[in-house]
């Protein structure tokens, strides 16, 4: 088996349901990736992620880099076999995090160099060994390093990302190819598309990376502060510019409202710290909206979080139970927050996939709005 | 079905092994009791309980009175409800508690009366209505009020512990007795054996209480900074004088070692916070010895914590990636330490239920300990 990319329904909205086949597994699509930073997502362990419907994780280089080191993950035999998750992984080339996360950073058309957050050492990434510490850790998809401008930046600063972004995507490409097989399996590279919330530089971004030929790829450079309105804009904008037959991914979004969004303009792939770092503080999305766990309305409340939820937290434990969790301090109040949100994801990927087969997503979209809206503080 | 204990196997030297009965399930005995001290194993969920091989846990009445207060836990159904947590529970009286951790205590022969730790309210425990909040909570098997003196103390000061704790113990049974049926389930009262590590005041302690008809014993006011010598000496003497057929309960105790030592004399039951709360700081024992996780040594050691042990950590992890959680800050790995540690705990209890039942336990007591020794860091 390699890595490849099946349509099953769409319209012609740009709605779209599919699956992308990987060695590891297959991915649903539209599909949410649970983001585990540090080879963990955090609080839970792989059989809870299983038992949830995760099909896919996201793992950062960035992170993994600086601790413990790909190396070491190469040596425990890739990240699979050191988190002991048994599906496919995908890994972010550490633009991102660099840009937000690190220190002293210096950027130039070779690369970025800045000082780890861990231990203050200098450390600098190029696209080439980005690519290199990803075959290390050993995901199935991995990222080119890009470079994501802050926003709101200058037309100028804007386009210098663009320009570096294909450069650095050339380079990637350059280093084994798209595709790279290694220990049995096949890893592919994914380019992203920059250009900020500006038109002419994602056609442009779109086009120098798309005659680049890669097996997927990925809008970068959105969900950093950008109106709702532009995000789905210039997701949607970007989407309907990429090859039909490969998978989009719209990189760290977003709110379960901005998957709907996003998935009507015709993305399949996303990923989003948001259910997790929520959960943790006790804050979970629900079938009908956000809860609050630490509201006192939930004090007595013997019912569970979602009624709607099928999640080993729904089934087992009240909101009274959680809430008192988390008045605790308790840490299995943020474990079984967890699982609820990212099963609430989940399941509504689910619910998006039937409804696009079924060709009821335009219904389904105004169904959800409607019990969505209810919040059940 | 009522509370009930039978004895299996015993020998001369008092080692014996037994089962109790309660509506909710059995205990086999020695047991350990892992700390559910606000209604949570920290960090674990029942089912990872249930798969360490827990049949019993222990919850601490202080805690749950003060936060969310047993009128919250009675209205969700009980603890067992409340936490989804099937087996029996035992809860103590608070009385240790309000000793260590209290402020502003005042103790008369009436009660105790102290400040709350969580919100500074003035809180007041009488024999009585501990045993009111432990119905409330609905726990199996229930503690009477006791005065557990500190150590070291006067003679006086243990003499005055000791008749306070048989007039408190004489006050709780005139309550409901010592067997009350509610809620279509009996809870049971456990008197507590007092007298520092004075051997008169033991034993007229140990007259007094038994004079009483308990349905249980325990022996508290050990393990409070007393020597091993002491411990084990004052344990397996009070432990003589208590009836046979009566379960005997040793109030938080203690290391893997205590726990050999003090069924070697003659103990049934068990608590202590001692395999969670090291788990939490990365301490772990194996039966190799204490395991330290995050030194250097486990950097990239890709094998499990215990090569003996059948844990889910064990069969699922290696030392490389715990201490990487350790060193990230993940959450997952304190998780995962408790599970190996409660399994540890619960493991040796089985180990040293078998040997009893074949006779073997003095044989067995010499290998643990040449094994144990060979610490592994």
């Amino acid at each position: 088996m390699s890595f490849g990319f099946e349509l099953i329904g769409a319209d012609p909205g740009g709605v779209r349901t599919g699956r992308i086949t990987t060695d590891h597994g297959v991915i649903d699509t539209p599909a949410f990736m649970p983001v585990g930073t540090q080879a963990t997502v955090k609080t839970l362990a792989p059989e809870d992620l299983i038992g949830a419907g995760a099909q896919i994780i996201l793992a950062n280089t960035y992170h993994l880099h600086l601790r413990p080191g790909e190396e070491l993950i190469r040596e425990a035999g890739g990240i699979r076999r050191f988190m002991s998750w048994p599906g496919p992984v995908l890994t972010d080339s550490g633009g991102y995090q660099v840009f937000s996360l690190a220190d002293l950073r210096k950027i130039s058309n070779d690369g970025v160099s800045f000082r780890s957050h861990v231990d203050g050492s200098r450390r600098y990434l190029t696209p080439e060994n980005v690519v290199d510490i990803q075959l290390d850790i050993g995901s199935d998809i991995m990222m080119v390093l890009d470079h994501c401008a802050e926003y709101p930046c200058s037309y100028e600063t804007a386009l210098e990302a663009v320009v570096r972004t294909t450069l650095w995507a050339e380079r990637s490409l350059a280093r084994y190819g798209p595709r790279i097989s290694r220990d049995g399996y096949e890893r592919v590279l994914f380019g992203i598309v920059q250009g900020s919330v500006l038109e002419d530089l994602r056609e442009r971004s779109v086009r120098e990376l798309v005659a680049l030929d890669f097996p997927g790829y990925a809008i970068g450079g959105l969900s950093v502060g950008e109106s709702k309105e532009d995000l789905y804009g210039i997701a949607g904008f970007t989407a309907k510019m990429l090859p039909v037959e490969k998978p989009r991914y719209l990189m760290g979004v977003g709110f379960p409202e901005d998957l709907v969004e996003a998935v009507a303009r015709g993305i399949d792939m996303f990923d989003c710290v948001m259910p997790t770092r929520n959960a943790r503080n006790g804050t979970v999305f629900t079938s009908r909206g956000r809860v609050i766990l630490k509201n006192a309305s939930n004090r007595r409340d013997f019912g569970p979080l979602d009624p709607d939820c099928d999640c080993d937290t729904c089934r087992n434990y009240s909101r009274a139970y959680l809430r008192h969790l988390f008045m605790a301090g308790e840490m299995l109040g943020p474990r079984l927050a967890t699982v609820h949100s990212i099963r609430f994801y989940l399941h509504l990927m689910e619910e998006m996939r039937q409804v696009i087969r079924e060709g009821l997503f335009s219904q389904w979209r105004k169904d959800f709005y409607e019990k969505y809206a209810k919040s059940a503080g």
